[in-house]
């Protein structure tokens, strides 16, 4: 593998990930006339829930994006000029150019100092805080119509590999907390860009659903000595109705108490805190297994599946040994025709309504299967 | 005020609220032929997260609601029979036919009993119980086309009475923990009846975000011996940048660290804990602030603006001091044509990302009011 880094026209880093060594050489100027990246991110206290929010009115003007034949994701070719400069690339990762946190230069005014003049004092019920961090998109091939579950499993490793290096680099940052690497794939969450990518954000916090998981398992380990995603792990083995697939490393199963219409939850066998740590046979093993529930997903009603993908790391310094890495993957669509909408139960109280249970989920996934 | 309780074809209670006590007599029979109300909802405890889900399979075949000359919240008249008997109402609030928590009696096999076969062990990482509780329908008005914005200060009184004699009557039925008030309004959240309606939903626990707010709360008072609603509204008054509207008893205001791009809380000026605690002049007042609030969001982007509107009510048994009651109304419009998506960030994490700063939502909500 080749890692090239290099920096795109208003100064924002790219970075090219070849799997061969002889790949031609990836850094090509950007000539485009880019202005600087204005950023207004800060983060706020929101004391009624203990929690932070991210403001961030830059972004409400983003551009909405271009039809295909503009695909900003797709390599520079002739006049067409991308956010990637090179002719070609296997796995590319760029910073975002709409962030919703950025470098401390970028959000912070010259004179002022992260936790000074806001949310010094504990007492203050409006701290605000600048909304230091990254984000950065990760385009996981060249082809602007091959989604990841369709790449070969080089390719999926490969990936895999970006996401490795990106946790430890983002991880290195100052006030940086947490880094989520995840996917947004289809129209009905959002997703204005056809070309198969995913989204790495560095939050300056840890997250609040996070940090809920973290507590719960607090708690188990205070009770029963035990980590209690490992014990989760080895109670849906036990049962077996909710398996959807495993291997030789890695487990994938809709848990117990699915919220989504379509949630499956991918465990290494081996309890480690984020995907740095993961060994080299478990690298190799996520690409067989990942491919295998995201087709499954697409067969379900016969059409490309909406999702999001969403990876659960450790926290960069704290709770690390109460984490245990894992992906969860779940889709709005409860039928072909249908989406199911967060209303006044999920949005106002919390209270997830799932109209199918987790093992009739299951077991269709399991049907949806492609022999392989 | 005059209250009729009686029965639909199926056995559902359905309950007018009259204004006048001379009001034709509501006891009208409920003519149509309805096979048994049948549920199948259960809740599941996600350890990962220590919280509790519902799965309420029966309700995926639910219809999908018929066009508006045979809306189903129209009173009957001739030979179109709704879920209304009776051939005019004021207020009318019916039990769900397709509840996500209903009964024991139908929800229970015969010889089950609540925290009986499941659950009974605290050990146990997929505890199951009966999705015991009650979801109701709230008509605020009879006229298909008057949103609750629209109506006389005197009908929007009635439905605040219509809440109270819920909250009552629902906090005494066995296991029910918290009743939420609420309205879902407009099909971008998946709301496929237009007729001017809310809903209540009976939970059988405390939910996970009333649960976080009192847990916040609690600590707050440990640390300041203040209640910290009370503290964040003096806070919000004392700024006064993000308040939206006042009268005598009520203030709204946009939150410090809004989640929605258009997101306003409504509190009394009195700490009181929930909808029945409410006074005379506090209840006739409460009219006038929501009215304008939500003539205010219409007038944002001159349409009809989707929203959810909650009522954060305390707990019927626990915390009742710490809680403070208040209504929260958000939406996803982040632009006439642009919606909010939860997607990796909000949905996998919980961190929300507003592209509006709530200062800028309260000025465009306070320049969107209509003279009265």
């Amino acid at each position: 593998m080749r890692r090239t880094s290099t920096r795109l026209a208003d100064g924002r880093e790219i970075i090219y990930f070849d799997a061969s060594d002889t790949a031609p050489d990836r850094r090509v100027a950007d000539p485009r006339d880019l202005g600087p990246v204005s950023t207004a991110s800060e983060i706020r206290y929101d004391a009624a829930l203990d929690e932070w929010v991210a403001i961030a009115s830059h972004r409400q003007g983003r551009t909405h994006l271009p039809p295909t034949d503009e695909c900003p994701l797709c390599p520079s070719r002739g006049d067409h000029r991308t956010e990637v400069p090179a002719e070609n690339y296997d796995v590319v990762v760029f910073e975002n150019r709409f962030p919703s946190f950025a470098a401390a230069r970028d959000v912070l005014p010259e004179d002022s100092v992260p936790g000074g003049e806001h949310g010094a004092s504990p007492a203050d019920l409006f701290a605000r805080r600048p909304g230091i961090g990254r984000c950065e998109v990760v385009c996981f091939t060249s082809d602007h119509d091959s989604p990841i579950s369709r790449l070969p499993p080089e390719r999926v490793r490969l990936v895999v590999e970006a996401w490795v290096d990106r946790t430890c680099e983002l991880s290195r940052l100052p006030h940086v907390e947490q880094v989520f690497c995840f996917e947004n794939r289809g129209e009905e969450i959002g997703v204005t860009l056809g070309h198969p990518h995913g989204q790495i954000y560095a939050y300056p916090f840890v997250t609040p659903r996070t940090r809920r998981m973290l507590d719960a398992a607090r708690r188990h380990r205070e009770r029963t000595w035990r980590n209690l995603f490992a014990d989760l792990l080895a109670a849906e083995l036990a049962d077996g109705s909710r398996i959807v697939n495993s291997s030789e490393h890695w487990v994938a199963f809709v848990p117990a108490a699915a919220r989504w219409p379509v949630e499956v939850h991918i465990y290494p066998r081996r309890q480690v805190p984020d995907l740095p740590a993961l060994d080299e046979a478990e690298r190799d093993d996520f690409a067989r297994i990942y491919r295998a529930v995201l087709r499954a997903m697409d067969n379900l009603y016969d059409l490309p599946l909406p999702y999001i993908s969403a990876w659960h790391q450790a926290p960069v310094r704290i709770d690390r040994d109460l984490a245990y890495l894992h992906l969860e993957v779940f889709s709005v669509k409860r039928a072909a025709n249908k989406l199911k909408f967060l209303a006044g139960s999920e949005s106002g109280m919390g209270v997830f309504i799932n109209d199918v249970t987790p093992e009739q989920a299951a077991a269709s996934l399991r049907a949806a299967a492609e022999s392989t």
